[in-house]
């Protein structure tokens, strides 16, 4: 049940991160984590990559379909790349929102069936650990790093009902 | 269809970010964007806050099933409340992201079904807003902006299929 009937159509729809170099990014949202990439924007200065994990048979839709799709469901990630940035050697790279001065944006999260086999494979493939498994109090919770340092939290889904 | 065999599980929880007192965000989260706190977490020196928008009846779970149940859905905003943010004078507030140093995270974003009347609602809730739909380019989307500074992004669900 919504909240309130003004709200009952709301939805959490996405969220937006910076991205130093999509040439880096894209792969490490795709191949590593499995997210498709829904549509892209070229917007002049800078280009949008809306992607999000394909529960719904979303990637079947024809692009312009698929596009227009992606404004009526949740869980989708905005990835904003300014263009030159991935060739600027001055360049100073982005906050993750997790050390001084801000510590505002904290992290995003996925999550996934087996956590341990899900691991393994992050670990296999060279993904960067913040918190691995064994690490903390939290055991059944783990942190990688994307491309740029954003935090990555590794939840189980097996917490199901 | 899931990507990979490996990631097809996988699905995009939640998005955390920090919040000054909770007192002034919780409300703003739930009366005014219309979330449900579906679980809340003290952790001694600070409490976690999830929310989200109840389309799955989540809400008439008992509260340790749905604590579980989080975990096992998209579109989840965590809230964390560092205790005494709220009360001590020399907290310097959040970076939401959007300015320098840092400018890493940009926003969340929520779908509404008539933007018009969401946006009619949020300016008479006194809600700040940084883009109203009448200003710039694109005069389909608004910009408000949450108790702590952080950009929230109202998109329009009308472009369903």
């Amino acid at each position: 049940m919504p909240r309130t009937a003004e709200t009952a159509s709301y939805k959490f729809n996405h969220t937006m991160i910076r991205v130093k170099d999509p040439k880096v990014s894209l792969p490490f949202y795709t191949d590593v984590l499995g997210m498709d990439i829904i549509s892209e924007q070229n917007m002049g200065d800078f280009t949008l990559y809306f992607l999000g994990f394909d529960h719904d048979g979303l990637m079947k839709l024809a692009p312009e379909e698929r596009s227009k799709a992606r404004f009526n469901r949740e869980g989708i990630l905005e990835l904003t790349h300014n263009h030159g940035t991935e060739s600027d050697a001055n360049f100073q790279g982005y906050a993750s929102g997790n050390s001084d001065p801000g510590r505002g944006f904290g992290h995003i999260a996925i999550t996934v069936d087996n956590i341990e086999e899900a691991c393994a494979r992050l670990e296999k493939l060279g993904v960067p650990f913040k918190k691995r498994l064994t690490d903390g109090k939290m055991k059944n919770i783990a942190f990688i790093l994307d491309p740029d340092g954003y935090w990555i939290e590794i939840v189980p889904g097996a917490l199901k009902l």
